[in-house]
């Protein structure tokens, strides 16, 4: 079974009732949205809010690329913490692996490829080199 | 106990996973869109796709105001019967009646009013004639 | 247009891509899922978590009617702050007033009556006295 | 660039409001969502609704291992088709790959391994028999 990663970002968040479902653990799909909260919050640590990105740099990143392994169910008031680390960083896209864990241990584990795009036609940009240098 | 209505459209839909919560049931918040899809297969039977609404007409109907009353829980596989009554149609909003009914039996009624706006600005636009010579 | 009033507890969220919908705002009915979350960490700081009060307590609060008005829309990346306060307590209901600002501006508010039933089958029950002593 | 194949079950459904997210297409968490209506469509089909499966069987299939690639944005009022091809099929798991077409054009493209399991523990159980004769 994967072992939780040391990780150089992290983001704690906590399971409501939206995020379960009548299994009464949380719906599976809804760990893509931790994941994303995860890496929102690491991007504006860098200092580059979702709105930043779109208006200074006129770029979007998507998600290209998803695989996710569940291990362990999540139940309602957990505290998860929601890793974010940077494998690989092209010239349009960003690879990463993102771990959710409770109390050390793994729940859910994914490796996440996003691709940077012009918004409106969703085009491969390049990834702007302001970006590159801050999670180099 | 409210009676379900006679209502001139109606929507039929499957409650999945997706659509559930902890508690067993339909995840109360979910009735909303369960309405909505109602609201906008009813706009596309009169002749308006959302996309048309945007592009053709310039317009977005958005929610100005949610009035909800949960009487019964749905569950897993329920085959839900979603109406659609206009009451009121004003310049630049509408007021609907809609009810979400299993086998007869109503399990949630919202009154909704949506307003007429500008995309991007969400200033109040009039309602297109189009539209409300279609929905008279 | 109504104030944000002052009230006795605020909890504080972001809007991520997952709130968003296609018009480039928040979603209106995830409005019903920050109410959520904040009445969730009221509880909570009163002492009673949503495992808690289903496994001590054997009740379950549902949300039996929501009156929303939506007012501005809120945006990627916005910082939300979500108020509760308790208008009426009775004996197997609560009705709590819910606000949802932006730096101060009010962007949605609600009414929202919650009953305590059983789990499982969902029929009235009481609200424990050791909660209405607390909440009071 | 992968290929629609031809699949023996087949899921259509519509793009709503509600799957959008603020890039003005379908977020692309939803279509894990997409792809379980499908899924479960299929195993209604073959005559298990999921309520008999929990009641009758007393068994739950979750999701274990998901691998999803996204081609191309979904936009509102889109038609789907999803697809259910059913790959491998062991004693306590099986494999799917399943895609999300617009008019015979590959949008989406997932490996689903889902595995049965107990209700409530979540621990795993053999594929009831008369399942697998059905799947086979």
């Amino acid at each position: 079974m994967p072992e939780p990663i040391r990780a150089p970002f992290t983001h704690r968040l906590r399971v409501y009732w939206e995020d379960t479902d009548a299994g009464g653990v949380v719906f599976y799909a809804n760990y893509l949205r931790f994941f994303e909260r995860a890496r929102t919050e690491w991007l504006r640590a860098l200092g580059f809010a979702q709105q930043d990105l779109l208006q200074r740099e006129n770029v979007l990143f998507v998600v290209a690329d998803t695989a996710v392994r569940y291990l362990r169910p999540a139940r309602l008031d957990d505290l998860l913490d929601v890793s974010v680390d940077l494998r690989e960083a092209g010239r349009a896209a960003l690879t990463l692996v993102q771990q959710a864990c409770r109390d050390g241990a793994l729940l859910a584990e994914a490796t996440i490829r996003i691709g940077c795009v012009a918004p409106g036609t969703f085009r491969p940009r390049r990834i702007p080199t302001t970006i590159l240098e801050r999670i180099g």
